[in-house]
């Protein structure tokens, strides 16, 4: 653990809390098991409300300092009146935070002082798919591109491997690159 | 088109735009070509702040009604400040949205007033694959289930019906139950 060698790296993250977890959760697999949730709720058209409170982990409920909630809506262009960020967006929101947080973290892990991490995302929908216009165009992303802007203490190459290490244990970046079990029922 | 039929189905969702869009779209498929935008910014620790504004699409570069800012962080269970939902729970926000909207213009398209909309969602997540423990378990979601509760004038079966055409539309459930590419890189 670099960060107690060095003495200097503050980026935020308590990596000496987060290896403790690990060895708990190696000890005693239960605690690794978690559930995450959200509750939504229509408004009116396609514009949505969700909020996040309580999950389950660590052996027991668990909950969030505070509620959190999130809007989703269609733009103008699609004759709604766009009141939050389409749900498509939302994906992509919460693959930047999921990659931005695991670079902070593997760079304390590594000795690796930020100054600034910003990251650009993009992502190609051909919306033939959702409008069922052409049956051979999936409803998704065709592909997503995220590109990283990093001021740190570190080279270009110490840099890409930050960010490989975060891609390697990052839960959005596998929830979007590998298939995942949906089941959906209406009570 | 039940809606001009019927006269009273009123779920806020303008189906004679989202036809057109799809008919001048059949007719120039060039303008169903479209780029989600997203940019992300480390605040510290695990916590970051993503911004969406701009998309193009229709032929033309795009701008919503106003910024969208959405901000991730970890719970204090991972001695973070917890400063907004997690990545993961961002993920099941987007499915919800996603999912929720639909179920509002395919309802408004087959002629049913909705009055309510709940969905509550929950995903399992076994931490022994992001902390490294084990790397037979997957970093993202095992499992994913929507539950949704729907006051309508429908029956269970039309119900079931309209929720599985939104399935059926979804980009984000498309996102997340079938693989997509994404490509990482550091400037």
């Amino acid at each position: 653990m670099t960060i107690t060698e060095s003495g200097v790296v503050d980026n935020g993250v308590n990596v000496a809390a987060l290896l403790g977890a690990r060895e708990h959760m190696t000890e005693t697999p239960e605690l690794a098991q978690f559930q995450w949730r959200a509750q939504c709720e229509w408004v009116n058209g396609t514009h949505s409300r969700t909020t996040v409170e309580k999950f389950s982990g660590a052996g027991g409920e668990q909950t969030h300092r505070q509620p959190y909630t999130v809007d989703t809506d269609h733009p103008e262009l699609f004759a709604s009146p766009d009141n939050g960020m389409t749900p498509t967006e939302m994906v992509l929101a919460g693959l930047a935070g999921c990659l931005t947080g695991g670079i902070a973290s593997v760079a304390t892990n590594r000795g690796v002082q930020l100054r600034s991490v910003k990251a650009t995302l993009e992502g190609d929908m051909d919306l033939a798919g959702i409008l069922g216009i052409d049956s051979d165009v999936r409803n998704g992303y065709s592909g997503i591109r995220v590109r990283y802007e990093i001021d740190a203490d570190a080279t270009k190459e110490e840099l890409e491997g930050i960010v490989a290490q975060s891609q390697k244990r990052s839960a959005v970046y596998d929830i979007i690159t590998n298939p995942t079990t949906i089941v959906v029922e209406v009570a």
